[in-house]
Order: C-alpha cells, then structure tokens, then sequence
C-alpha cells in the first residue's frame, strides 16, 4: 500500500460516505485506540470534524489532555480489530498490542497512526461542546493521506465494491456495494 | 412499505452507518429539502443528533427560525432526486415539486416528511455552534420510525445488500454491501 498526503480541504471527503474510523490518541506516551462511527465534518474552511465521545472513556481523557487525536480510516479487512477496539477499555492494556495493529508516525501530531487503515486525518482540537451525554470534541485537520489505490478525490466503490467500513450497530457492519454515478 | 414508530433512543442506530439524508424544513407554510451528508449522532440520553449547513442555504435560514427538522434516510433507488436537491436552491421552487417526492406528516413537528424514504429522524433544534464556515444544529429526536423490512434494530444488509445510500463525493454515490458479524 502506498499512502499519498492530500491537501487538508479533502478531510470532509474521507468521512462523507460515513465509514467507522479508529480514533488514536496519546498521552505521557501511552497510545490508545477507539472504534468511532459518531463523527462527521463540521467545515470545509478551515477544514474542521467533529467526534462525539463519552466522557467515561479514557480516549475522552487523553484528547482532552494532549488535544490532539487521529482518525484512522479502516479497509474492511480490519473488522476483528475495530470491533475488539469498541469493546475493550485501554485501562485494560495497549489495544494496538492487543489487535495486532501497528502504531506509524504522523507527520503534524503525536499520537500514532494505525498502519493498515486506508486513510488517516491528523486533528488539533480546537473546541470541545458538551451536548447531552457526550463531549463533541472539534479538531482541525492539521495534515491527511490516503492509499492512493484506494482513494482518487472520493473513495473508490467500483466493480469490487468500496473498502472502508460501516457500522449498522452492535456487532454488524457492512462494506460499500459498488458505486452510482448520479 | 409499513413504517414502524420506534423508541427515539434507537436514533443513533439509523444514522451509524453514514447514510445520506435528506433534511426536510419548513418556514411560514413552505417547505425545503436539502441533501445532507455532514450529519452525526452526538447524544444517546438525551438522544441528539448534529447537522452542519452552510449560513448562505435557505435551510439554514428555515431551520434557524423555526427551530425543526427532519432528517428522512432515503432508499437507494431515491438517487437522482437526492442529487437534485444537493444542486438546486429551494430558492428557484419547491424542491418537493422538482424532485417529484412525496411530503407526509410528521407526528411532533410542523416540516413535512419524505414519504418515500426509509426513515424519519423528528428534530427539534436545542443548540446552534459555529463551527468554522458551517453552523452545527443540534436536534433533539422527538420522533422517530423506519420502514420495518429494511430497519431491525439496524439497518439490514443481508444478502441482497444494504439498501441507505453513502455519498463519496461530488455526484458519486454507493449502497451498502453484505454485512458482516464480528
């Protein structure tokens, strides 16, 4: 896989069709992974997301500490590893040993990448709103890549039907069909 | 199609996956639609979801002054007028007229629904915050149903496929495949 930096008005680009994503974060050098289907763009410029976490989770005390987080965009292959992510607690132990999921530099933040994931938006947080139960977390996207196979100004849904991962609830999720051109 | 009232609790569950959705407004009798894609769960108790328009949409000005919405979650096979209301303003006409879509009564609020779609999220606005170039509005989910054959607790993906529609970018569309249990 060859990962390609795009320019940041893309971001929106990489969660418009709504896959699931790993959030990694870090803090005092302790690097933690969550499965995050409730998060989407807020602004094109500048180029602004917004994820919605739960204020008992730990990813929710290392954003909040260090402001800085990634969301990694998973291929479908990574299903065992996102759902293990969503159901463990990073109190319990390092979730990129525990997936198997390797940690890669980022070039704008510290927290890691997730290797395998088809694309990666680097975020500073810039704003945090409490809404109801969860904190919705605003970072701006500082720098973003994608697998170039895998993303061409949109994500790709041809003939062999779209990579990334979609969360329909509990333990089920789904892939993308091939795509529609309107 | 039967739609089926369900506990507004289960909203988070029809946006999850990331479906496009149309956005239905209304304003002194006359309503609007909008695609939207830029939509999120943000809550479950309260159960809130968060949208983000642009201040220049007639939407924006809709829903800023009468403080509802609906988010209707269409059928795949709802493609070109989905597509149609992302492009033209409700400005130049009734996008309910250009579109051919049906409007139906909603149970909690004053905007019409999508009768053709498969899904109705009732909004009514608790909370606006401006995120960069977009206001985020944030919707209390007062009412809420799903076409029973294609909504189960989750959106079904089976082996005919999932039936929402994701947007990729610009007039590029995808359906959801089989699903997967983790």
């Amino acid at each position: 896989m060859a990962k390609r930096a795009l320019d940041v008005r893309q971001a929106h680009r990489l969660l418009s069709p709504g896959p699931v994503t790993l959030l990694s974060s870090q803090y005092h050098g302790q690097p933690n992974l969550m499965a995050v289907a409730w998060a989407a763009p807020v602004s094109l410029d500048p180029p602004l997301v917004g994820v919605a976490i739960q204020p008992t989770r730990l990813t929710h005390e290392f954003v909040a500490k260090s402001d800085q987080f990634a969301l990694n965009v998973p291929h479908i292959e990574l299903l065992a590893a996102v759902h293990r992510c969503g159901l463990v607690s990073g109190r319990d132990g390092d979730k990129f040993e525990a997936t198997g999921l390797t940690p890669a530099l980022a070039a704008e933040i510290d927290p890691p990448l997730v290797e395998e994931c088809l694309g990666h938006l680097e975020c500073g947080v810039v704003e945090r709103v409490r809404l109801g139960d969860h904190d919705f977390f605003i970072g701006q996207v500082l720098a973003l890549a994608a697998e170039e196979e895998a993303f061409d100004d949109a994500w790709k849904a041809d003939e062999e039907g779209g990579r990334t991962l979609h969360h329909l609830g509990a333990n089920l999720y789904a892939s993308l069909a091939k795509g529609y051109r309107a």
